[in-house]
């Protein structure tokens, strides 16, 4: 048996047998699904390419694994969605020791496992230039109940999920190799290396039409508001006061020399949900997250007519659109 | 705006308008999509990677962009089905220009329009180590009738779809340059950079539960055969004799001081279809074809009790097991 073969009969071996609606899982052209009837399919792909979006010598490869699934299982969650399945497509370096690439799937277990969701196949390459994972994910919601980008309204809250900057502080901690006490070591690294999908906030949000619009915070908050606001016609102003920063982002901004709101609005990798709701909802929310025992979704600003986000910091108004990470910052392009 | 979205809307711009199916296309965290009910679903993910699938000094981009979408629906012919949509992740080089990515995107539309399927989103990412390219495409098949790898049984005839070695010859015509007449070299280039999914065959094998098991004729067919005989349990016996060998991969394996034969079975990159059928179906097989206007499938075999592949080559007999191209071939891992 050639290694490509092995490499993928050990991947089976940790992804498991695929559960009952999956008529032909790992080895065959193509994965065989029998989806249920009178659900919403929701598709997404995303690539993670070695020296762009990580960096091994801080990355364990278990949690790389982790990650790159997690941050798919993030756009079903802004969808309201439930994923239920995940091809792999592995480009790995052959310098690399083929077992390490196991390590890599046993992460990606992880998160399936945590989400209910089954690795059922994909294609494995060699890549000499550095390791690329592109995973797809297929998840359902309810028909009609997405939850798009589009639909804000001026006079919307603005809502999200949880605490913003841990992950870009995380990063700088491990790029910079910060001293902090690991009482605020550990939050940070968690949100840099294992973000958790917000699948149930999604979920609760679609189900009970709670939400106008959502978005997951991947770019940073300045950037997917941005997205919202782009895609719904409207403007957003945002409370820098509102902002949930928690006590290990200031630090990491007070070692850098960077402010914390930065860190919170432009750092992104947060995979909180970033959504908008209308104001007659605000007590139904809070009911909602409390009911199911999520944390209470933090409201940090509102729509407003126009365009662009403005931040309301102590007592001056910042422009913010078009802040977010961009991989063609200099690029030109002929869009006649 | 950035050149990232930028680049999105043009993209947009070039695989157009989604269809009614798809409530949601390019633009939001997932595509949305309202599946046909009693249908299964197929789905396969492909990566090609810059200087290990694709050289740019000799591949077009609108060719590799037909290549890259094609290759995903040949995945989709070998199970029988029809393809509908297709998710790109495309990392593109930040020093190559990004209007040249537009090319690339009207090589995908160019195949997507001649075959019915949408492209309705995906990822754009900076890819400085080169270029690479992810396809996702989703298809369906009526339940229960999609060609599987495992189902071939001994006494089966072997088939293929069309010629073999031409896609290999016609590598080795772009990599040395050969001089040949164009004549030749016209469908020897067609074959490598614009191949041709099987999805009419595949389709009607399926339609018509004509074969036992199927596979496309991408890594070569001494290497895919030996996956149907491996999921199967079986072995095969391979007639040299009536492999389909054109002209022009004569010429090429001539110049080259190559056999002709190897081209044939060790080549791969003909994206013909490979497939067993019960011997009481040949003339059934021959019929569906010539009604549906398809060239008539090759018998080029049978498949036996045992393992391995053997090959009657004159009047000597030749094993072929595992000489298909493998991505790990040094590769040890670790798989108890």
């Amino acid at each position: 048996m050639g290694g490509e073969r092995r490499l993928i009969a050990a991947l089976s071996r940790i992804f498991g047998p695929p559960p009952s609606a999956v008529r032909c899982g790992i080895g065959d052209d193509t994965a065989i699904l029998a989806p249920e009837a009178a659900q919403d399919l929701l598709w997404t792909i995303d690539t993670l390419i070695e020296g762009v979006h990580f960096d091994l010598k801080y990355t364990p490869l278990r949690s790389l694994g982790w990650k790159s699934l997690a941050v798919n299982l993030s756009d079903i969650a802004a969808m309201g969605g439930q994923p239920q399945y995940a091809l792999l497509a592995l480009g790995w370096p052959p310098r690399r020791a083929l077992h390490q690439a196991l390590e890599l799937a046993q992460g990606m277990q992880d998160v399936a496992q945590e989400f209910g969701v089954a690795v059922i196949g994909g294609d494995t390459v060699a890549a000499p230039a550095g390791l690329t994972l592109s995973l797809t994910v297929l998840g359902q919601v309810a028909p009609g109940r997405a939850l798009r980008r589009d639909g804000a309204q001026v006079g919307d809250d603005i809502y999200v999920t949880g605490p913003l900057g841990l992950a870009a502080a995380g990063l700088e901690l491990l790029r910079h190799g910060l001293a902090l006490p690991d009482e605020m070591k550990i939050p940070l690294m968690e949100a840099f290396l294992r973000p958790w999908p917000q699948i149930a906030a999604g979920r609760l949000l679609a189900s009970q039409n709670l939400a106008t619009a959502a978005i997951d915070v991947s770019d940073g908050v300045a950037s997917d508001l941005d997205q919202i606001c782009q895609r719904s016609g409207v403007g957003a102003v945002l409370a820098a006061a509102a902002l949930p920063i928690p006590r290990p982002v200031h630090e990491v901004a007070g070692l850098l020399g960077a402010e914390p709101v930065d860190l919170a609005l432009k750092g992104g990798e947060d995979y909180q949900l970033l959504f908008t709701a209308h104001p007659d909802k605000k007590g139904l929310v809070q009911k909602a997250f409390l009911k199911a025992g999520l944390p209470a979704p933090r409201g940090i600003g509102t729509i407003v007519r126009g365009s662009g986000i403005r931040l309301q910091y102590d007592d001056k108004e910042l422009e913010l659109a078009g802040t977010g990470f961009d991989h063609f910052p200099q690029a030109s392009i002929n869009d006649s």
